[in-house]
């Protein structure tokens, strides 16, 4: 934590590890590369590793430590970022292998910047000890979130291995909850006073060598630390050195709360195109920062999972190398969901037996309304989750929505009711028949529909994810629905 | 477009409109007030325009005057996202009344903000002049997104009316395909000379007033203009001001070409936590840069469509408040595939009516068979293609993951193909049947892990977005599959 400008902090610069970069496309290449080695050494190494134990093979044995060597150097070069991707495009043996050519002091660097689940089958591998050996190179807020990541056990041991003033600062950032702006603030801000001299500011950063990394503005704060505004570097730069801070501050800044959702911080950020904003606590004291890059990390966090929290797959699944069995009794809640609504669908379509048996197309017809049906309320669903999310549904947009989207139904059930009442009476020559399936086709889109609106909405208002759990609601509805309007309906006007 | 700092550009402080923002939460708050009010004034104005026929209520349209001149005051004070906020949440007739609240000087501004589709609403009800008057107010990249939203005859009008330097340079932004990064550059940058000191910058930059907004870094080219290196603001404020630019800037940046991917400076900007980068053409010349407010843009723009691209929505349904009919037509390409896979799935069941007029419990089971087969299968396909996504999916990787997924789905479907053999026995009372579903559940549940795993990287490798139709392939794959499956399995051992 920098305040006042304390001139020996060890910060790094934004662009310090900048000579490592080449164009992304060399990036790419030289990455595939190492996969690919990296997957081959690994197979190798389990092939040595048999034929060590019959010491027959001594030449091929120095070759593969001669590859490890090269590929230690190669990895070496590697932005940490970019070793994150190889870690997590490996197989588990690939994965460990290569995690040992990694050297110690880029370790903890790399572990920033892999996913939770790779992160912690990391860890998990390592002592206590080297785990805190780690943290000396890390920054008390990207500790907190390596720690963070660890399951309560590793965590505890490696907190009680750190130094009291680290863990006393490592436990208050572990203590924002998930999800708030303080658990994505960090802790390099650089404050000032209002009554300082531009020059004077400019010589206080001077002897400091570097300045964190997004550091585009200074936050402005009293004697009691309470933000008083922003002074922009750019500011710095341009305004006469003779005046003083508060004449050039920026006096009404957009700042966070730390218990603010952190949605609320990456909301603001896209729409002010923020780079940096402070993060104050319950009396206005400046506690910490937001950085555009937590941000993005957390939109593409969240972008990344949220196709497979639609399908009810969490975040441990990321890990496309994790246990079979695990991963199998994962799906087990999704999957008891799904087979209970699916019988009870099932058991709609029982009531009908004896129609279906005087009448056996309609069991080939019914599943087309079923899923018709089921398109069409995913499609209103949709829209409403998107708008739900961009905060744009208030009660009077929800019911023109409503409206809309049945009035939308409604036309294309119409039509496309036709359509398939034609292809029945091409197929089947009834004509009631085929009636019956057109009317009961535009019946269950309207269902969809209305279905697909509420259902998000619903789940919205008792606080849960409206994508999560829409679908299945909207599935088992449409399913059952489907199946009752088309069998009821020629249980009435057919049999 | 600045280069070697002409000193009076007239550029936008990156917190220039900082006094505007106050505390996010009262954002909201005014911003659901202002709505709300101005849905309720385009319905008086409505009932007003009525009463007016009939020269009755001169009082009320006083009334309605004044509510107006506050709303106008009111909105004067949002950030111009906000206003964009507002425009997009009302509907159509209060729209048109916000949008000539907006005074127009702002409009611009305001119009960048906005969603593409309500962009071309407003854009389309101005005319051509006016536009171009806008125009003024904008940046030539700005202008250049404004202009490409716009149909091709509205866009030439507005072309043919700019000056001739105006034109050519929009012209050459808009000749960017969509999904470059060409696309998503500005022109706002700084340049200098590698052999200048860094006293003589600072006194160049402090004869602009502003820097233009994500300036965090300035761009050193050599007489060619070709890319030298960069040199971070930080740098310039802590280094020897005696020193030169060569001397204290990064020579090996992270850079782009106009027609990169903009999907891979989204990337690097996530992995490398950059804020600004230069963008060169063929001939290494800077001719532009990328902001993290673009990558910001592109990514949430990105992240919001994914939910209805999944489900065959296009971008122009992102307005809720579309016309119905054009709306329902813009579904018509969907609910036509879904209709024939439906169809095909449907004779699939047609070819077995003589067994189900036989065993009509067929008929009420055969859709639990189908709906599981589709849920496990959009797991495996959500995994993949997130997997795709990252570009983490190697061939090596491929043959993992569809092992991995066929054995996940063969334990799964074992453990719950006896429970639902366990249900149908109880139902049915009969071992052969229950013994049947048993086996089906398990081998349509290999067929979709299978095609969950594999439909996506086909439509990758042809180039396609995996996540557009995957799950109508795995959807009508599974049905299909679930009902020849079961009936075929009825067929050969029940009757």
């Amino acid at each position: 934590m920098s305040q006042l400008l304390p001139p020996d902090d060890p910060e790094t610069d934004a662009d310090a590890d900048g000579a490592a970069r080449p164009h992304h496309h060399h990036l790419e290449q030289a990455r595939a590369q190492v996969i690919q080695l990296l997957s081959r050494q690994s197979v190798e190494k389990e092939l040595l590793s048999r034929s060590e134990s019959r010491n027959s093979d001594v030449v091929a044995q120095l070759v593969a430590r001669q590859h490890q060597a090269a590929l230690e150097q190669r990895l070496s070069h590697f932005h940490p970022a970019d070793i994150a991707f190889v870690l997590e495009a490996l197989a588990p043996e690939a994965r460990d292998l290569a995690w040992t050519l990694v050297r110690p002091a880029r370790r903890g660097a790399v572990l920033l910047e892999t996913s939770d689940t790779v992160r912690r089958a990391l860890v998990m591998s390592m002592p206590p000890e080297e785990v805190v050996a780690l943290a000396g190179s890390l920054d008390t807020d990207d500790l907190a979130d390596l720690v963070s990541s660890l399951p309560e056990e590793a965590r505890q041991q490696v907190l009680e291995r750190l130094d009291s003033a680290d863990q006393a600062e490592v436990r208050s950032m572990l203590s924002f909850p998930e999800g708030t702006v303080g658990s994505m603030m960090d802790l390099d801000f650089i404050a000032v006073r209002e009554d300082t001299t531009l020059e004077a500011v400019q010589r206080l950063l001077r002897r400091r060598k570097l300045l964190p990394a997004h550091t585009n503005q200074l936050f402005v704060v009293d004697r009691g630390n309470q933000l008083r505004g922003l002074l922009p570097l750019a500011r710095l730069l341009l305004g006469d050195p003779e005046g003083q801070v508060a004449e050039v501050m920026n006096p009404r800044p957009v700042y966070f709360y730390t218990d603010d959702p952190s949605r609320e911080a990456v909301a603001a950020f896209e729409k002010y195109d923020l780079i940096s904003a402070p993060v104050l606590n319950l009396h206005r004291q400046v506690v910490g920062r937001v950085t555009v890059d937590a941000v993005l990390d957390e939109i593409s966090e969240r972008a990344q999972t949220e196709g497979l929290r639609q399908v009810g797959l969490t975040e441990e699944d990321e890990d496309l190398f994790a246990p079979v069995v695990a991963s199998a009794q994962r799906r087990w809640p999704w999957l008891a969901i799904n087979l209970a609504t699916a019988f009870f669908a099932s058991r709609v379509i029982g009531a009908f037996e004896p129609i279906i048996e005087a009448l056996v197309a309609l069991a080939a017809l019914m599943p087309i309304v079923a899923s018709i049906g089921g398109n069409t309320g995913n499609q209103s669903a949709a829209l409403v989750i998107r708008g739900l999310a961009l905060g744009q549904l208030g009660s009077d947009q929800l019911r023109r929505i409503l409206r809309r989207e049945l009035s939308i139904s409604a036309l294309n059930g119409a039509l496309w009711g036709v359509v398939l009442g034609f292809a029945t009476l091409l197929l089947y020559h009834q004509l009631p028949l085929s009636v019956v399936i057109a009317v009961a086709l535009m019946l269950n889109m309207s269902v969809a529909a209305l279905v697909g609106v509420l259902a998000p909405v619903l789940l919205h208002r008792l606080g849960r994810d409206p994508a999560m759990g829409s679908s299945i609601i909207l599935t088992a509805t449409t399913d059952s629905m489907g199946f009752f309007i088309f069998l009821g309906l020629a249980a009435v006007f057919l049999v």
